[in-house]
């Protein structure tokens, strides 16, 4: 499984995955579901992906072949790149429809196959970026190609293992806060998640993006040993314990202790 | 949907449950998921039921009357109940695997036309309770009709829509706490919940049982409106944005602020 989670905030964007691939329980690795795309200086684009590896390395793989003979015309080759490409997509709607129609294109290559193995090529995205002279934005993609915008209403994306890690996203997360504060609030729900499901873990991959930069300000991969992860991980929890502390009293409580010390 | 909790503490069983039924989105209602039997005095017993409404009110019909039958026999009846009911089993493990069979017994009744309409006649159960003499214990019990039983590794179970609560409960449950501070637990996992999910919703109900006392302790319900869940949830999503502000900053942050205030 995977857990990856997008915010949309007023001064930017915030990305953040976690690293788990498995298929089945007995093959567990490592890969890194956060990508970052800058074809231009006047645009930069972030995608995360849950779902298949297959599909998702594919279209990766796909995207630089677009950008390349976007870039490079090459009449003798035998696929020529469709009209728009990142590269020449002049808003963010028409990225996330480039990257659901390829995501469609591959689960359709490879759908006899896969429905005779009960496999699923199914992939979900998240992308966010900015194309200059157009606001930044965040959009998820559905396996099925079609997609939606984050707004000030629900200024996140979550795709994969997303239950966890809702509950602290939904209380918390606002489009007001600091670029540093949503990118906290991502990793608590990393946390969340990870503590409470197996097929999420670190390496956790975080980037922060301000309005307008047309570039990366921080890019931020955390270690399961590493001191940062660990001291956001304790951090979080003794929090957790105190907040807990502070709820009130039940109404018995008053007179007497309820059968238990409190 | 619904969502059900049940905590084994060293102190006693904290069981907790919402109110919603839902047959998809246009029939929705309101029933309780929480039912305590107490056949004689020296035994009680607390079910939770998320799943199929009919299985588990069918299920409930015919523990009372197994359980008439057992106190007042009659031979003229076309219906005998087992030889063993809640009111003569001698130890928790027992009633869970009654549970279990007659639970399977429903299913199985009605299997063939939910088969046909595709509905699902599956429902889980929380047991906990205590018969004297005993310790008191606290067991899920699977449609399948095979139950596991909580022990101190792990304090509880969770039935229904279990993923959004579980981070609370996994960050501070332990055998350890006080019967109170279980209950208060608790509430917290049921408000985090609400608060993501439409289909978990007050009013909820909470009770508490001190181990040996083959009585409950409290029983509590909070409507929507209560002060008391309002309290609650307030102080709950406070506490939550305080534990966010005592998150350590990135190291960036140090030297400048990452482009956003904090």
């Amino acid at each position: 499984m995977t857990y990856c989670v997008g915010l949309l905030l007023d001064k930017g964007l915030v990305m953040a995955s976690d690293s788990r691939t498995n298929a089945g329980v007995d093959y567990i690795s490592s890969y890194s579901k956060l990508h970052v795309l800058q074809p231009a200086p006047d645009r930069i684009f972030t995608i995360l992906a849950a779902g298949s590896l297959s599909t998702t390395q594919e279209m990766l793989n796909r995207i630089q072949r677009d950008l390349d003979l976007t870039l490079n015309p090459n009449q003798n080759s035998l696929y020529q790149p469709p009209s728009q490409t990142l590269l020449n997509v002049n808003y963010m709607f028409e990225a996330a429809n480039y990257i659901g129609q390829l995501s469609l294109f591959i689960q359709n290559e490879h759908s006899a196959v896969s429905r005779m193995s009960g496999a699923s090529m199914e992939a979900t995205f998240i992308l966010g970026g900015q194309i200059a002279g157009q606001p930044h934005e965040l959009f998820m993609v559905y396996s099925q190609g079609n997609f939606i915008q984050a707004t000030d209403e629900t200024p996140y994306f979550q795709i994969g293992e997303s239950k966890y890690g809702k509950s602290v996203l939904d209380t918390i997360a606002s489009p007001k806060m600091s670029l540093n504060d949503g990118a906290r609030i991502c990793l608590a729900s990393m946390v969340a998640t990870m503590r409470a499901n197996l097929t999420v873990a670190p390496p956790f991959e975080v980037v922060i993006y301000s309005s307008n930069a047309l570039m990366l300000q921080q890019r931020l991969k955390l270690e399961a040993d590493s001191t940062e992860l660990q001291n956001m991980h304790h951090a979080w929890e003794s929090a957790m314990r105190l907040a807990f502390r502070s709820l009130p009293p039940f109404a018995w409580e008053q007179s007497d202790d309820g059968g238990g010390a409190a």
